[in-house]
């Protein structure tokens, strides 16, 4: 498995595999890997076959991070993500280092030589984790653009946990006519239906064993909204019930909307899309489903 | 020559090229062709040589032009571009169809399935044309990330002219990561000195002669500052003087700058960069040149 930590290193092997006409697929992660991951990766594979190249670029990326958000202590471990990606037969890890990504620094002194373009979804990503973390999506769509360039991928791989992100990404891929084909892959849930993120390890005994209650939630109003359409507002206050009963938990928004367009729905039937995102402290958990 | 008029021909095209190995150079261009395009033509040829395929794009871009300026009266023939094209030893033509480029229409609609993404350079951008044209490189980077995606070009060259537009193209592809390189060609000028233009036959023929005031303003600031460096404040004054010179002119800015970051100079030396754009009644010409 080759590492790679240098822009220029990844360009050049990236246009070697171009000229040799393999086929590349990209897993875009933030690393502290966990089976959701793995799960794209396996995704991945099948996508460019056993003589495709499969690339995993782990990358903690500041841009999207807000000020007081967890950028400082978001969990990190490369040395363990290399273990886990050789053993899942990728082929290669893209792990820049500091410095690498954003030449100049991100700093916007007018007229400089510090970095200056952004690419910029301003349709789908305005509600929900737009609307909590407001230059979180502007951070994504960016960096996922250097990453398309810099690795060439035929495909890209992204979980369905993060289900705004895959629609800003693939609305991003559509827009500017991106030569790759997007996939989604489903949710890895624990066994109690926790959805895998690299942030449930901040959560104590208790916060962990309460954060089962977004899966919850979301399997309530799957089963309501299946016996007949109901009213958002109606399926609002009853999820805010469901949390009540998890004291330590604190919702930041619950939406239902249609899974292409994100547009809210009044009215929500089967097919419509619910989406989560709660506080246990300092964590924030999202999760989502179909209903 | 090939002639391609849908964006899924052209990412055909694109993919067979880069499988069978294909060095690809893209010369983008708003129609109406002069020979300041055919020498980037040339310029794109040698960059690939005799086996590689030279493409010149062919789209008035709407997303580039404000509402009142010229979008609808931009001159446009597209016969005589191929004509043109094919004499030049082009490969392929791109010339989109309307609709083809901005799926869904470029409206705002919130939550819908139109366009929502661009690519926005926020430094370089914001000065001379930025100022006058506040929405004019919102809609260049992103048609031009569009046009990189689409043809998938190893090089891609554009016209000195365009001075800010090409800082503007290069500092996106660096902050970007596009895996391609920018090349740029000189301006070609008429007999008397006038840049090439497309909008040059707008003007009228007195226009046509005193448009000449654009390229003595440069040639007398370059000797201006070849004998002692300058202050900025001096030399506007006495290039506004010139251009009092030919009473159909207007200008609109006049900048002294470092060619590299576009930051204003106080004091203009050798080496620094000058450009200005003057009205003769609506036609709005530029030019530029290093002093």
């Amino acid at each position: 498995m080759q590492k790679i930590h240098t822009v220029l290193s990844m360009e050049r092997q990236a246009w070697k595999w171009r000229r040799a006409g393999v086929r590349v697929a990209l897993v875009p992660t933030m690393g502290y890997l966990h089976q959701g991951h793995l799960s794209l990766v396996q995704k991945a594979r099948s996508s460019v076959g056993p003589k495709g190249r499969v690339v995993v670029s782990i990358y903690v990326n500041p841009t999207q991070f807000a000020p007081g958000e967890d950028l400082s202590k978001y969990p990190r471990d490369l040395k363990r993500d290399l273990a886990l990606c050789r053993a899942a037969g990728v082929d290669a890890v893209f792990a820049p280092r500091d410095g690498q990504m954003y030449e100049g620094g991100e700093s916007l002194e007018t007229g400089g030589q510090a970095f200056s373009t952004h690419v910029v979804e301003h349709c789908l990503s305005q509600s929900m984790e737009g609307k909590s973390r407001p230059t979180h999506f502007r951070g994504v769509t960016t960096v996922v653009a250097k990453l398309f360039h810099l690795v060439q991928p035929e495909v890209s791989v992204f979980g369905a946990k993060d289900f705004q992100q895959a629609a800003v990404i693939r609305r991003m891929v559509r827009d500017l006519n991106f030569p790759l084909q997007v996939l989604v892959a489903p949710t890895f849930r624990e066994k109690d239906g926790l959805a895998m993120s690299s942030r449930n390890k901040f959560l104590s005994d208790s916060e962990r064993a309460q954060a089962v209650v977004l899966f919850q939630a979301l399997q309530w109003a799957s089963a309501c909204v299946r016996q007949s359409p109901r009213r958002a507002s109606f399926l609002k206050n009853r999820v805010q019930k469901i949390l009540a009963q998890a004291p330590l938990a604190r919702l930041d928004y619950v939406a239902f909307f249609d899974p292409l367009t994100l547009v809210p729905k009044p009215k929500v039937a089967p097919g419509d899309q619910m989406a989560l995102a709660v506080f246990f402290g300092r964590t924030r958990l999202i999760d989502n489903r179909r209903l």
